[in-house]
């Protein structure tokens, strides 16, 4: 018989949605089952239909519609048009605009830890990927795929694979596993070169040129052959890296035991299915959880995506990127006194984790309060460039938002169904930030969206502004759970095996997954909350 | 406000829907719009949901599911799993599949003319592209962009604009305006070679290779740079270029002089997107309509799409390729007596085309019946190869799906919601036919997909089998229906300009839009019935 269409689930409306978990969280019912499936797909919705959905009308391609602009995604999607000319004239310079971002002093965050920071860098990496030579244009494949240990196309994940077993390529030190050394041994005042094996993994000019420019040569040793070119950037991408390779190459090894007839191919797919949908749930379940301004325990609702009209082709958006630079997020230290680790200490040091272990790190990272997000608060090496022929961070990111010339930030409040704010006093209680905001705009309505979003004020419960966890929520829900793995045709037995349809359903946190793939299992500590304990 | 989503549709059974327009279509309430609209909806929903919805867990890329089988799209999409090795091992010899198809007789169809079965060529060579390297990938686009006159990447679509006003390159050949032609003067027994402008619209070796090894080198001459390899095969495939891309250029005329201020980049596009939504309306309003079992004007319901769940990434299916090749509509000949044009007339025949107008060989095509699709209709030509080094058309087919291992007919009837057939006498009336079925198959349960749906009879009123109308309309309307244009964010004055809107929405057939750019309107008769008369 032919199918009927699933009856339309019933809609909790925006306004009781959004105020469900509040109520709900507190009262400790997010354990019970059902309550906790009704009120994760109401307030999933809610986030996913915020806005318009997908297909947009433009992309950076051009500022009216085009075949290119509507089926291009090397563009960087839009999701609102462009100012106008007179809109952008009346702009502060972009030096004014940069300088309200500098820290003074370190604000910390209410809740959030390092180790929090660092999974947000390593995994955003994956997906949001400006290019550098055309600023309208992204390498990013629109999907979470985990391309941070599988690399960005299928010729980068063959040169990772040890192609037996179902294996990523890796090393064991001091009877730990850590992925292969990329660069061939160093000889003396020349930059560092791919091992033979790893030729085309990335652009050796592009490693040569900024990778290695701000990476001292002994550090280079021990660079590690990963999916994505920065892997090695920071202790936080290092250590997200050899748990992710850890675990893949311990869940190859069980379906290789499992399923003796199968070939390689077979398991290193199959695990990397598992792998997927396991970072899946921890951004669902664990990070967006964190980030969500309530006490509740949001789920990925199986085949929730089937049934929606927000389910459409994956599109990275230019303000989607933009406002994932949570520079202010990063301390100026991590610990205190004289092992404290500065900007120098935890940027390409991948020694300090060979010598001191993940757990030890994680550990470290998940006790250390991050900044807390919002203006004022980025670290001074973000702000100001070092090198007169290269901008700063936070320089690159203001350009980049100007040059797309984005609407105001009233404009794109109102574009997610929130009230237009119609003062600086309504944005910010600080009194000194509403000053400096009203002397360089003039009227709220002319304040610039990327100053807004950070300018927001929050309370304690939440880690961003009203308009940026909106934001945030709307593009993350509806382009991670339109994952291919997670759609009904997909999410069975066939494509994980059983036991791995069993190890998603078992895996609830990044803690578990760090312990069984950790030397010492009782040291393992990773929070994206500093206050607590494991 | 937060925007709510919008209510539920309320649906209309399956089975009513499929009745509906035998119904509705003979009282002559088609006419009447909400009714035509309402129809339509509930029509297209029950193809639409006929079977399990987009993604699907199995390319052509392996037979488990992979990161690759979920997303690389230049392996083709599979609708089913493939039959097991005890199901192919006992199928029969491929040659006798073959000879199933060769045509003893034309039997003609009982209202499709020739001119639709060029269309049908045309329009689908410009999304059913197997690669002819590897059975399993494709290069399709997967998108209906009327790359038969644009090219497949912009690389392409840039060597064939004129880059001036928005137009495509083109030439006046006695009054009238055809594309450039492709090659350079040719040197005596020398192999035609691209002019300088056109070196990298195609792979020379390709052409070289395959494409004018079946043309006469006169004919090369006139061969026309347009948007596909293939693009000159026919005399279907030049006129229906020639009509493309005379409409591209007069639709950039009026939007070159509406709007003074457009530079060449922008009206190219715009004038793109009003003639891919062209080419839309009359695929479903004209062509589906045509293949269509009932007397109804199914209408491209507006924003149809955002609605529904079928509503996701397309991607072509080797399924939706193999079943869309009706050799059986070919021929033997067009016309009668002295004149009449065998296939050496109608293949490689520019020069026809020039001389007699586009009026004549649409007017010629539209009043000729086209075979009827079915088994042992194909002209000797496809099935029989003339150069043992080269499979015939039929073989290749055959060869094709036998790769492709696909499952059994009555699995693929299940799978579309439709009965199992329990015998062959179920299947067709033809008793020879069923026993030739029966010598080679056994059971009804082990019939082959591809000779199923073509074996499968069906009256007058229809043009192919249930199973194969259930199966090319799901893909059709899921994937025409998502096309980005006609998505409720795109599909509006600002993409199309007020004029272009106008153009869409008075435009409702392919004779108009030929009436508009012939040389002598009152000689133009186009019609996808040869029964019919202008």
């Amino acid at each position: 018989m032919m199918k009927l269409p699933l009856p339309m689930k019933v809609r909790v409306p925006d306004a009781v949605a959004r105020q469900l978990p509040k109520v709900v969280g507190p009262l400790g019912l997010g354990g019970i089952e059902p309550i906790r499936r009704l009120v994760s797909r109401a307030l999933i919705n809610t986030l996913g239909y915020s806005t318009t959905l997908r297909p947009r009308a433009l992309s950076l391609a051009s500022d009216y519609t085009s075949w290119l602009s509507l089926t291009d995604r090397t563009f960087s999607g839009r999701h609102l048009p462009p100012s106008t000319p007179e809109q952008q004239a009346a702009l502060p310079a972009e030096a004014d605009v940069v300088a309200l971002y500098r820290r003074e002093q370190l604000t910390p965050a209410s809740d959030t830890s390092v180790m929090f920071m660092f999974f947000a860098q390593w995994f955003t990496d994956s997906f949001l990927r400006t290019s550098l030579s055309d600023y309208r244009k992204n390498e990013s494949n629109h999907e979470i795929d985990l391309c941070q240990i599988y690399g960005r196309n299928i010729e980068a994940t063959n040169l990772l694979r040890s192609m037996q077993g179902g294996r990523l390529k890796s090393q064991i030190i001091k009877g730990e596993e850590y992925p292969a050394f990329l660069f061939a041994p160093r000889e003396a005042a020349k930059p560092a070169v791919f091992k033979p094996e790893f030729v085309g993994l990335f652009d050796q000019a592009f490693i040569t040129d900024v990778i290695l420019r701000s990476a001292p040569d002994a550090q280079t040793d021990t660079f590690f052959a990963v999916g994505l070119e920065h892997g090695n950037s920071t202790i936080g991408n290092t250590v997200m890296n050899i748990v992710f390779l850890r675990e893949h190459n311990r869940v190859a090894g069980i379906l290789a035991k499992e399923n003796p007839a199968w070939d390689d191919e077979r398991i290193f797919q199959t695990a990397r299915n598992i792998l997927i949908v396991m970072l899946l749930k921890l951004v669902v379940e664990e990070y967006i959880m964190h980030i969500g301004p309530f006490d509740f325990p949001v789920e990925a609702v199986p085949f929730i995506a089937d049934e929606e009209r927000w389910n459409r082709t994956n599109w990275c958006a230019i303000e989607f990127n933009l406002l994932y630079r949570w520079h202010s997020l990063v301390p100026n230290t991590i610990g205190m006194g004289p092992k404290a680790l500065d900007a120098t200490g935890f940027r390409n040091n991948n020694s300090l984790v060979l010598e001191q272990g993940i757990e030890a790190i994680m550990a470290m990272c998940s006790q250390e309060p991050a900044g807390k997000i919002g203006l004022q608060n980025t670290p001074a090496f973000l702000v100001d460039s070092s090198n007169p022929n290269w901008p700063s961070v936070e320089q690159t990111t203001v350009g980049l938002m100007r040059k797309a010339r984005l609407r105001s930030f009233n404009d794109y409040r109102e574009a997610y169904g929130l009230s237009r704010l119609s003062s600086f006093e309504e944005l910010t209680p600080d009194i000194e930030l509403q000053q400096r905001l009203e002397a360089l705009y003039g009227d709220i309505d002319k304040l610039e969206w990327y100053v807004g979003i950070f300018a927001e004020d929050y309370p304690d419960y939440m880690m961003m502004g009203e308009l940026m966890t909106y934001m945030v929520a709307n593009d993350a829900f509806t382009q991670a759970l339109t994952n291919p793995l997670l759609a009904r045709n997909v999410f069975n037995d066939a494509t994980f095996t059983k036991t791995g349809m069993s190890i998603l359903k078992e895996t609830t946190s990044l803690q578990e997954i760090v312990t069984r793939n950790a030397a010492s299992p009782d040291a393992v500590h990773v929070s994206f909350s500093y206050g607590s304990q494991s």
